[in-house]
């Protein structure tokens, strides 16, 4: 297959662990005979201090034309000051409008070998197994918003259009699953949430074989950590997705194993949910694993399954012999973002013999 | 001291918690020779079903005469049909803004006899004391609001006043304790959390001795499990001090001992976090901790504070010898509502001699 993947390290910790994530490609591309070309373009911080503006035209042209985005991650503390207007973040928020990237999809997932990593008791989280439906393109994110010294505001609009497209998604993910969808929102309160529970009760009768839950966003934010194990597939708006999916990876054991895929219509991106993590810049400890797993949902994307299950046997492996960034490890104190990279990017290549090196 | 108090019991298992914290305060006034007169009205589902509407005229001019108000629960699942327009929720809602009750104040803390039934490994919880101010009178819950079949939306505005007054308020607590404010917000997209972050920022000067650090609703939602030590207080707007607050109950052990004060300039309400949890309705089986803390939270505000201590005396003793509801009880199985408050009872009568009885 030929694949033309669009590469947006973006800002902090994003260029490294990207690079291991492209070199895993590479890998499988070698293995399994396709052609992956990569083309890298700037975004957030970065793009900004290059032309002023944190999504120029010529990233956007870069992603337009390409099969596939991989991104990296933006931010940087210089932009916290509420007065500055033009901000990293405004560059992954143009590119998920711009490119319509509506279906964010993130997998929790607690891996037997990091159980007692958890802040969670081990039994808690056992066997914990998610997929968050983030809506991604509208919602408070993307409302009219109004800011000046006295008052401020952001409109929370969705159609039912919105909410029809990534609630089929949603559905259909379920019933390849436990066949249990919950949806999250406030209903008791917003009228957004009222047309989400109408509409994805409209559309359950279309999938009578999944069990729809309608659950307020505050209650599961409490069951997400005290039961993570009821939920199965977990739909929801844009910013109850960003807070529900972040807080979730404290099942996971760490945010830097926490994978994303973003998906248009015409369009796909796929990135870590972690952020830039400015101090940890060049340092060598950022974990390449949520990107790893990210390009791992790429291949599946492209239907290439036997090789994002080989990337994951790599992940899987990396995990189990403590192959991992200092996030996750007890047992070894050196083991570099890059250290973790060429393990994965080995095993692909020797899947029989890469152990301890 | 003479207070004339309010009591919505509501809907649900709000009845019997709240006949718990009344019977507490009751036993107070007469150790401590205060005069207590009690006022109860209806509110949320049983005032719709008695009156047609959530929050009647005869309670707001109850809750309007009376020093304080005793809330239980509100809610109702019937009323989850997302085409409904008169929902139990309103009547809260309503009690709030009428009341312009701006404050809520809702503390976290993890007792030490507790600690083993929390969801957390106890050494990530051990210690753990945040007070949460969550502003309760504005922003996505109050702004304005459009549904039809085909879009919906809220619009969550805030002005330079309703964060200042709030604001002033965490600061002064943080004070008291250690110094340190956390501001919660999403202001790498949202303007009005810029806003909440200007004047926060701003308001901080006149709290030279509080150190104020300003983090986003995602990262919080993962830090507030994975470390929860390193608050102190925190401020926040409306919707993430709804998610934040439930969600911290899981490092407590149980949503059902988590109590809050509401305070306007004029008025004040006290109310238990919890719902009204329909399905354990009558069963003995509802804690009623979170509702006596609420009475305690009360005393407190007045001035009472030996009160208040003797009260949550009484709450530590109830804990530490398993006098406690079904939800955090592993050691009987059949100590009922009723039970834990008149154990409580019986302490601030006699508090050097109640014992298990
Ligand atoms: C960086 C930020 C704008 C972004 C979001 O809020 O969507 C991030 O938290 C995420 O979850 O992808
Ligand atoms: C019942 C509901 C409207 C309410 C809220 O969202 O404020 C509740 O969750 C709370 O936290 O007091």
């Amino acid at each position: 297959m030929k694949l033309n993947i669009a590469v947006l390290p973006g800002d902090g910790i994003g260029p490294e662990v990207t690079a291991q994530a492209v070199k895993v490609l590479k890998a499988i591309a070698m293995e399994f005979n396709h052609v992956f070309t990569f083309k890298t373009a700037i975004v957030g911080a970065s793009a900004i201090e290059k032309t002023g503006v944190p999504l120029p035209e010529e990233t956007i042209s870069t992603c337009d034309k390409a099969d596939a985005i991989l991104f990296g991650a933006i931010g940087n503390p210089k932009y916290d000051d509420p007065s500055v207007d033009v901000r990293p973040e405004q560059g992954l928020l143009g590119l998920r409008k711009t490119f319509d990237l509506h279906t964010n999809i993130r997998p929790v997932i607690a891996y037997e070998d990091l159980l007692n990593k958890s802040s969670l008791k081990v039994k808690q989280i056992k066997g914990t197994n998610i997929l968050i439906y983030r809506e991604l393109t509208s919602g408070i994110y993307f409302g009219d918003k109004h800011y000046s010294d006295t008052e401020a505001s952001d409109v929370c609009k969705y159609t039912r259009k919105e909410i029809e497209r990534i609630a089929h998604q949603a559905f259909k993910a379920a019933q390849g699953r436990k066949k249990k969808l919950t949806l999250v929102d406030k209903a008791n309160v917003l009228a957004s949430s009222r047309l989400w529970r109408k509409v994805v009760k409209e559309i359950a009768t279309e999938y009578p074989d999944v069990t729809l839950e309608c659950r307020y966003i505050d209650n599961v934010a409490m069951a997400l950590i005290i039961n993570p194990r009821q939920f199965d597939v977990i739909l929801t708006e844009n910013m109850f997705g960003d807070i529900l999916s972040e807080e979730a990876s404290v099942i996971v054991g760490s945010i830097g194993l926490l994978a994303s895929a973003s998906i248009g219509d015409n369009h796909v991106m796929f990135e870590p949910i972690h952020g830039a993590y400015t101090k940890a810049t060049n340092k060598g400890i950022a974990n390449p694993i949520a990107s790893i797993l990210s390009a791992a949902m790429l291949l599946d994307h492209f239907g290439l399954y036997d090789e994002a299950s080989l990337v994951r046997e790599g992940v899987d492996k990396a995990l189990k012999l403590h192959i991992t960034t200092p996030d996750l490890n007890t047992k070894y104190d050196n083991i570099s973002t890059t250290k973790v990279g060429d393990f994965i990017e080995d095993f692909i290549h020797n899947p029989d013999e890469t152990n301890l090196n």
